[in-house]
């Protein structure tokens, strides 16, 4: 490699490569607000006056609080943008510390944006997440996710100027395929004249547009729903290289065992996202939350590890 | 209406009450770059050093100048949020400082966020975008836009907690139908085995999921590409109630000459968004940028609004 030269590793070695040496497909899902965070830390003082921003500051104590308590269980931390931005720009603050403090915890940071939009609007969501924006100010640094979710209703248009930017930071692309909710039924159940389901499509275009590097896995993942393991079997089918992002599993009745089909690939094949199973663990208890949800992180990881190995 | 009780208008009847009283379906679109913006206005100057600061405040200040020339031609300003995210939190406050002006000029916010989640998440953006948010330390305001755009891939699940905050405070939804993009194709298009295709699917969740009020317009609108003014007519038989936006005239090809069966309900049934047509309508000629886009919206609101009350 010539000086000056930056060459990113392809988002699937990175990944593959995170899961191996963390041993662990977990992802911790953030998607806090204000009515439910862990008691602040001691010390904690917010620094302002406006509601926002002391509610920014909260959010990110609280973030910082469950990275610390799980974070030696887990590859992987994803942001819910929405929680944050509901705090507007002060949000977008906390976003960005929540990330950090967990790259720096050695942690992918997986930004669960489900952006849907095409040519220059999709490739400004790119940048504000994954790249950088030139102006002649200076550079404007965006999130620097390793990874965000895109929902690709409008078609490749939305997947390809994303996977442009991801492609020249070695991040990646996670592509709504079928997701957990009931009403996902709605129109990714749907029938097509010509065979399979609209997931099914969604699955084409997601194995089409990805390219996979030498672990054998793709830089253009997955959203599947751990809630209906029935597809996933099918939907791995289609997409024998991606990597597959599925939440679900706990508080909406996914279950860890029944998504072997996710591992075929190789032990990053799937990750596994759990949010308020993680987060709210001592809520039924009489634990610490702390202690609560590094025991619960840390059992969730060692059954996926498991099941993957023996997958 | 008793003390203390606020009733907020229907959002079909707000919509129906501007568009005749502007006498306009235009709808000036906002999508700026740092590359792409106009002068500065005069005596202009910066507060603040870092990059994302600066470039925020320039957007403030081409939109404003935009929405100062084209305001009497326009009934509502569609905001492209993607432009204003590649800022990061500054981008943010370029946003609400923007929606802000474009209210003072007597004009409707249309936020084009293009989300779908579901549960607390979908209800997030929605508080982001129309609402508000009550933390321990205050209230935290949303932008207070009029309308947002949103993705229902997730299905209604994704619809619903957007129209319940919408609905409190007069807002409206608007929910893609069939893009503008030629990658709609991909899986707007698809034939279903049912019949019709994944448009007529969303079109048929839009028309049972809206309330239409005493204008004879629904709260629940739709996005159909002017692009492709052959789904149109179909999409509007589906739809009787639905206020549609049309983006997609002028440089991405459509023409309001064919966009005749949004006007079915009545003047409002059509919304024609344009964005470089406007902005950038001094590129090509000598004219001073304010002049051009003056003369450009005041010519595109007369065409829509003489085949409104034709059709």
């Amino acid at each position: 490699m010539s000086e000056g030269t930056v060459t990113a590793s392809p988002f699937g070695d990175r990944l593959d490569a995170a899961v191996r040496a963390r041993e662990s497909q977990l992802v911790l899902g953030l998607d806090p607000l204000p009515s439910g965070l862990w008691p602040t830390s001691s010390g904690w003082k917010p620094s302002g006056s406006a509601a926002a921003e002391i509610a920014g500051q909260r959010y990110t104590d609280h973030c910082q609080q469950v990275i610390g308590a799980v974070a030696t269980s887990c590859v992987a931390v994803k942001l819910q943008l929405a929680s944050f931005e509901r705090l507007g720009a002060p949000g977008r603050v906390a976003l960005s510390d929540t990330a950090a403090f967990a790259r720096d915890a050695g942690l992918l940071v997986i930004a669960d944006a489900k952006r849907g939009d095409i040519d220059v609007s999709a490739a400004s969501y790119a940048a504000s997440l994954l790249g950088a924006t030139e102006t002649e100010y200076g550079e404007v640094l965006g999130l620097g996710a390793d990874a965000v979710t895109v929902n690709a209703l409008m078609g490749a248009d939305t997947i390809r100027p994303f996977l442009e930017v991801a492609r020249s930071v070695g991040a990646g692309v996670f592509a709504l395929v079928r997701t957990s909710n009931p009403g996902a039924a709605d129109i990714q159940d749907l029938e097509l004249a010509s065979g399979g389901t609209v997931s099914d499509a969604l699955a084409r275009l997601v194995a089409n547009e990805g390219i996979t590097s030498s672990s054998g896995l793709a830089d253009l993942g997955a959203v599947v729903g751990a809630t209906a393991p029935g597809h996933l079997a099918r939907l791995r089918e289609a997409m024998p290289n991606t990597p597959i992002l599925l939440p679900g599993v706990g508080a909406q009745g996914g279950r860890i065992e029944e998504l072997l089909p996710a591992w075929q690939p190789g032990p990053a094949g799937g990750l596994v996202t759990v949010s308020r199973g993680i987060v709210g663990a001592g809520a039924a208890s009489a634990t610490e939350p702390r202690e609560a949800a590094a025991a619960e992180a840390a059992r969730l990881r060692d059954l996926a590890w498991q099941l993957s190995a023996a997958s």
